[in-house]
């Protein structure tokens, strides 16, 4: 053990995750669910069950502050948690606010993160509570933990899916990452050339936004909630589609079928990706940072479902047996694997 | 604004956390504390509160990975947030862990972290509910949040001390301070040497352990409920005595009188200041990471506190316009300053 030496690279994030928490039993009354899901699942004793998730952002790894404005560096993060608590089927309502600067950094630019947060914090009914500064030698880190709340026994899990259920998204995916693609390629171009340089976001807003500045999907929540709908599972798509299928297909033990033709992507992502001579639908399944909704709802709930604004059924649940799978426009089927964004292998 | 440039330095941490969150009030019916303690506390309806902390550890600044140890690191890295929720007066239950690890660590240095994590969760009782794990370009970065819970009302917060009050601390002072001023001479010995230096521990065991694992003051805390005292305010002393008497006189608002010869000291913190020519008196009011607890008492509990093994009264509150002063062994004043632990001075 002391001598053997594993590359991180091998297991991955969820593999590393899975390794070094699986000898973590819980013990607590209170701990209801521990790792394993978009927040943590904690009771203690009233009717409402508290929801914990946590995010470390770190620089150079999860964003780039050339060309990432800190105010909406600031907003994302705290954006990023409460998608988790929403994706739980709860509602955010503290968040705790731990942040490392170096010494190239002023009290203005950490005013500009907090400016950020605080924005998010508004728009969502979210407070502030708690949290640490500190120096940092090394580059810019964020790290901020959630709490949100949900009835008793109304958090949606990951390990509910049932064969025959349908498969839903919210909103469209792969927009998030065509925005990352195009504000690199920007970025390259802006260092080669003077500083007068101005870089060409004409008609492709959209994806920008998608990528600077997400929203949680708490309108999602409130309309299943308003229609009646218990999704039988549910996640926030942050590594990507396929990715988050995976899991889903992993905790419920189901396999899936998505169609090609179902996935939603918008006008400039295809432009984008064109442009960039990119494969769109792998953008679509792969590309993360959707923060977007992705559920199972009963074959029952098929109509309620349909009425929902934004929201696409893409697919359905099928036994394990089958294995999780896209059906391709020519009707061929092409097993899903988890290309998604992992940073090890970076 | 946008131009204008403020070194962080100038505000000092505590100065930079309180100008970033003066404007983020509390508007959740659930939010009953937000930052300025040692938690937060929240009150989602039950007859528990829930208290939430957090802290950023940051590699060379929070620590230096040449003389600790990994799984020394994990064990404090967890214990330094249940002296949190201990300094509240309530008890740890869970604790999320993010971690960001450069490609120089394999998945056995993380294990190691995560196997000092372990036995702290065992020891205290507390469970591992959730966290993240990442690539860092940069250095070890570890993020901990910690739940704990305590009886409604019951919160044992900064605020509270009155003049006559009796300030009180558990253990003894200086000693992890002197513990890692012998770990950084070692290892500066070391690097002037070849491999086959062995640093010379002995006889120094204990402030080594103070510095490398230290302990939480669960059993002050349940001394205290056991002989029914609810200290007025109380702290955790992390960043050093004189830091955190100003933090309860400051929040309080109060002054105090603490006695020179009352600062509880071991041999072995004596010792090593003599063989360093440090002045002992300013250790053990300004080195930090002791993780004791300082609490202030009214006077009517005086003799209940008295029986508590392990607790010295070493001082009392006093009317606001005293200020915070220590009276020498020569019967001067002395006026406290925050000397603690300020990484962004470093």
């Amino acid at each position: 053990m002391e001598n053997s030496v594993t590359e991180i690279s091998k297991l991955g994030e969820f593999g590393l995750i899975d390794h070094l928490t699986k000898e973590f039993p819980l013990k607590n009354e209170s701990s209801v669910l521990g790792v394993g899901d978009d927040a943590a699942v904690l009771d203690f004793g009233n009717d409402k069950e508290i929801l914990v998730t946590t995010d470390l952002l770190l620089e150079g790894i999860h964003f780039d502050v050339r060309y990432v404005p800190l105010k909406h560096l600031g907003y994302k993060s705290a954006i990023v948690n409460f998608s988790d608590i929403y994706a739980m089927g709860g509602t955010p309502k503290q968040i705790t606010v731990s942040i490392g600067v170096s010494s190239r950094f002023t009290v203005e630019h950490i005013e500009a993160i907090y400016s950020g947060l605080r924005t998010a914090c508004e728009i969502y009914g979210v407070d502030l509570v708690g949290g640490d500064t500190s120096a940092s030698v090394t580059g810019l880190v964020i790290s901020i933990t959630c709490i949100g709340e949900c009835e008793k026994g109304k958090e949606i899990r990951r390990d509910g899916a049932k064969p025959t259920d349908v498969i839903c998204v919210s909103g469209d995916l792969g927009a998030a990452y065509m925005g990352l693609q195009l504000l690199e390629r920007e970025n390259r171009v802006a260092s080669g050339v003077g500083d007068d340089f101005q870089p060409d976001f004409a008609g492709r807003e959209y994806i920008l936004e998608r990528q600077l500045k997400p929203e949680a999907r708490r309108d999602i929540i409130e309309a299943l909630r308003e229609n009646g709908i218990q999704p039988t599972a549910m996640m926030d798509v942050s590594d990507g589609l396929s990715s988050e299928l995976l899991h889903i297909c992993k905790k419920s033990d189901v396999g899936c079928r998505v169609y090609e033709d179902r996935i939603p992507i918008d006008y400039q992502t295809a432009c984008m990706a064109e442009e960039l001579n990119m494969n769109l639908v792998t953008a679509a399944m792969n590309g993360g940072e959707d923060y977007e909704l992705l559920f199972t709802v009963s074959l029952s709930d098929h109509e309620k479902v349909e009425k929902i604004p934004g929201v696409r059924m893409i697919g359905y649940v099928t036994e394990p047996s089958l294995g999780a799978a896209m059906v391709t426009r020519d009707g061929g089927e092409i097993p899903i694997q988890a290309q998604g964004w992992n940073a090890f292998n970076k």
